[in-house]
């Protein structure tokens, strides 16, 4: 099984390089079922990290491409590297035989499946997230959303800071009813701190590229699709229009 | 009061040309208030229509430019020509002092203030205008959408089909229980159809381009602005970058 | 254009008298658009203030004569001055071709154009608003509804005290989440103190008398009127009943 | 303990007179509990039924004195005769020592505990008891309303024709998935014809008027009464007004 | 009308004994109204206390032989003695002429005729309470469950320490919005404490026992049972099988 | 990786037989992750097949002994093999080392990554399955569950005439609008038909065995367990008693 994990900007043109996605891409190996051969990418433009709704769509036309390109090298499932899911929808319908999972959803319907109210812990600004969890139908399950004051990339310029700023905004959702926590942003996802944070909040973690990971290797290996009648192709392309041909 | 429609597409340089660019500005102006001084422009690029979330997507770049641009030419309001309302909530997140209106929730607001069952009349496909109503909490409000079979593009080639199918689509909506009909396409809003469509249905019919433009209206006239705490400016651009430099 | 705010209880002869009547209908002149005509009248009987559920439908038999002789005035809009927006599903019943507009469903609908969460203050007693909200599905649109410790006559008595006190509660409610705050008292709105609060606040104010008359305004314009399959005539009415001959 | 059903209406002044007052009273005193004294009245004036928002708002005032005047008879619960439960909220406003209890809420609530999907069978409007419904968030729990032609005062004319529309009518609710049926007219209650109904349609069917009387029993037997937190007395009352005095 | 409290464990054989089968049996028959005839009996098995959504399903099948030994007794109607209801939808498949009531149901649904935001205090674990809330589509109707720390068995050590924390509780509750309280415990049901209760909270107080009798004597007294189309007969009992046969 | 997979009834008693499941058991290992090892077994006692809420009940006891046994043999996650999850909230509170995994919710939360409306295909009775669809807070995601014609046990008998009534049955859910399809019976889980049913049907179709098996290995991967927040362990079981000793 073949599986990608798109970096939704260029971050090997970042301060963070490609020793970032290389780094990225050894702890995913290490997550990763043994059979499944995981592979990385970031896009070649965009934006240098998503903090705004309009960072999350200025990132959709490089990542579409990113992602028919993981087709045409047989990818069974691609991961869109970002816990908003930016265009996760654009990409089901542009889709042909490559599963594309969002983390943020992943996350989120993994962990109702090990408690009642979920929290997130995430970065400004929420409200894309919101967003996309009402517009999925999911926001009676989340009873929360906190977040911590720092850049995106800022998170990883001291581990312990930010680690210790993840579980207090983990401990203040605890305390308001939450009993499971997702972290709500993908570098967070790769400080390789969950069991610091499991050992200290008390409940369960929820790692969003585990949970991506995990859930495209399940709908790969049950012959999962996401629905072409909820996704269809757009007309343009049905009547053999390419990707680039779609713009003017 | 300045209000600006903007197409979020390169209308000018599709079969529908300048003519209709020109053609719809003229009946804007019909509908605005006296005082209002309404300007149209397109995108310089983007996809031709939009007829899936990718193309959504797609337009938003140009978009947001010509939003800024509008900013620039002291535009009280500006009004994104589509009705799944794309990137609106970006728009407002780049906004100083310009409102930015969407047709989709101007008219399915109003439409609330009329009936309490509406139908939607729109072309495929839905999925993205059922997320955005998802993500506005406007679920329940909608008693269905139904959509009639035409590109966007060609809508106009015969109107008087088009009406029937538009007539026929409303009047299966009003069978089952919708007592308002919004019509779901910027195309169709400018059909110059209205008064033939409120005879033949029976139940008010929201033209979307009025809707927007009324809105847009009544919250300059308020003085009224999207909610910065809702929509915070991108931290990047608070921090002095420009809009052309979040893309790397 | 001609619309007409109806104050529905005899202001005029309480302690704020005719000269408070005109007072506001000088605010809603300035508030309108330039070729709107606004007129203003109060109910000849009923409740001096609304204070309460009970007050609130016994203010409705004179309201209703009022709007029908506002119809014969050939008024296109009319306005109910009460934020509960009492009777607004009776006018629309007996309304032939006048807009029935309550100010609590337009400010709420128009606020949800302009953030996420909705805050109100008002003052007591919220139970009538909270039904009014829910029987409209936007109950989850509110985030909370903060009352002010005074009666509704008494709020101009000392401006400055009661300005002072619906910024704490406004503030109380952004702390809270809410993005956009909404007056949710008619008296509050004719205080004249919108800018004061934008400017403590920091979220978008509504004031709910110039959100009535913009969506008053924008309907009319539009050519629309409530869905009679909504809110139908009464059947004896339809047999040929005056409103007055439905009471026995 | 001494329960008086209240004909929100001039009943003994209509063709039904005050023969059909006294029949009901005989119904409701079959169904009572033994050690329950059951009276009746009709208010002095009014809508001589309510077939429209308007009047159901118009029934208020005089239904508010009699249920006064039914305190000052120590009634311990008092039933307003209208399947709308027109008042509800401000008869709790106005109560002291005595429970209102509207026949709509009480037989939603009963059904609820018999099924898990409700079917209404009612007349014309249907409106304001969507939004009765709505307003006490039973939404989810009603499937269909289903409405017969007939006025309410018809509906006794023809019993044998009347008895097949409601059969009819609730037949087509539960082929839409309705497992249990409310009579949603005080005049369907008082057709005597619950055993035919329940035996033809095959699911439970909830008389309101027996809902309503039982739900007053059981309040009185537990020492209930309605709260006063989300029913506040009006606070001109609480300063010494009579019920009188609220009128101007 | 003869109706039987079946509590769901062996409770005679527990610490509290058969004397605290009798107390509860004497209160049942004051609380009845006098024409009923109340019978109280326990199961020969199971949990001793329900603490845990766990011991609620152990419970359920020498419930449900109680509960067709009450129908063999001509019962009217059973109420299950534990406040999550447990098996209430199995005893409504497993009856023919019994109507099967549970507690929780029965006093959130009479609750939400009294007021408009229910708090429930009950003793951990507030789990499976939740997902019955959830289940039953009640969620939007209780503000909050509030928990003492006490064993079920333990609260009527010191039933003065008991109050003082139920008020506790409860006042929480208030004070967050509750404007209702539902005692959510049915060894809370029996302290005889409901005056003191009412009296310190200011709001009113549902006992589920007393709740659950009402609506139990409601019913039969209205003749409905339970929806057959909701809670259909085990098809193999309808094929002839015994309740005992069901367990291979 | 250790999984068990437990029939919750004794299914090598009835006439499906040991074969059966050993069949079941050849499939699961046929569909797990390579280095996976999966395990099957049934448990001692309860009903043969489960097609009410009371044998969905009747089977938790034994389940849970045999649970409490896959922990004692260091199985990582347990999935409770019918599609209503009967008791896995409990096996959450019994669980100190292994994940339980129920198939439905397991099912419907990998459904909504791949559509928008889920369509459920099952047997009767559907009303336990509703309950645990809505106790989940998954009824707006879920359109319509249509039953097909058979008994649990029968299913196997014809599989082709099977396979035809769960593709009409499915067709119909997709003709009123899913996009999805979740096969809602464990015994149509092992039909082996998943290939033609996705071909005749056009939607994704959700296998739950599948399902539950790509959850559980993604959840022992992930190395998260069940919240003990929101499945804390049974008191008793904290003060020291035995699975046993619960009952009394």
């Amino acid at each position: 099984m073949n599986i990608r994990y798109i970096v939704p900007g260029p971050m090997s043109k970042t301060s963070l390089g490609a020793a970032e996605l290389e780094r990225r891409h050894r702890m995913l190996k290490r997550w990763a079922s043994p059979e499944t051969v995981v592979t990385i990418c970031d896009a070649p433009t965009g934006p240098a990290s998503i903090e705004s709704a309009y960072e999350e769509y200025l990132c959709i036309p490089a990542l579409a491409e990113a992602f028919v390109a993981a087709e045409g090298d047989d990818v069974d499932a691609a991961i869109v590297g970002c816990f908003d899911d930016p265009g996760i929808d654009a990409l089901r319908e542009l889709a042909t035989r490559t599963v594309a999972v969002g983390p943020a959803m992943a996350s989120v319907h993994l962990a109702a499946l090990l408690g009642t109210s979920i929290g997130i812990v995430s970065v400004p600004e929420p409200g894309a997230l919101r967003r996309l969890i009402a517009a999925n139908g999911m926001r009676d399950h989340v009873c929360g959303i906190a977040v911590i004051e720092s850049s995106v990339l800022g998170l990883r310029d001291d581990v312990t800071a930010t680690t210790a700023k993840i579980i207090a905004a983990a401990e203040k959702l605890v305390e308001t009813g939450a009993d499971v926590i997702v972290l709500g942003c993908m570098s967070m996802a790769f400080l390789d701190i969950d069991d610091q944070l499991e050992h200290a909040i008390g409940v369960p973690v929820v790692n969003p590229a585990r949970a991506a990971l995990g859930v495209a290797e399940t709908l790969v290996r049950c012959g999962l699709l996401p629905s072409k009648r909820a996704y269809p192709t757009p007309p343009k392309m049905l009547a053999g229009a390419s990707l680039q041909q779609l713009t003017v």
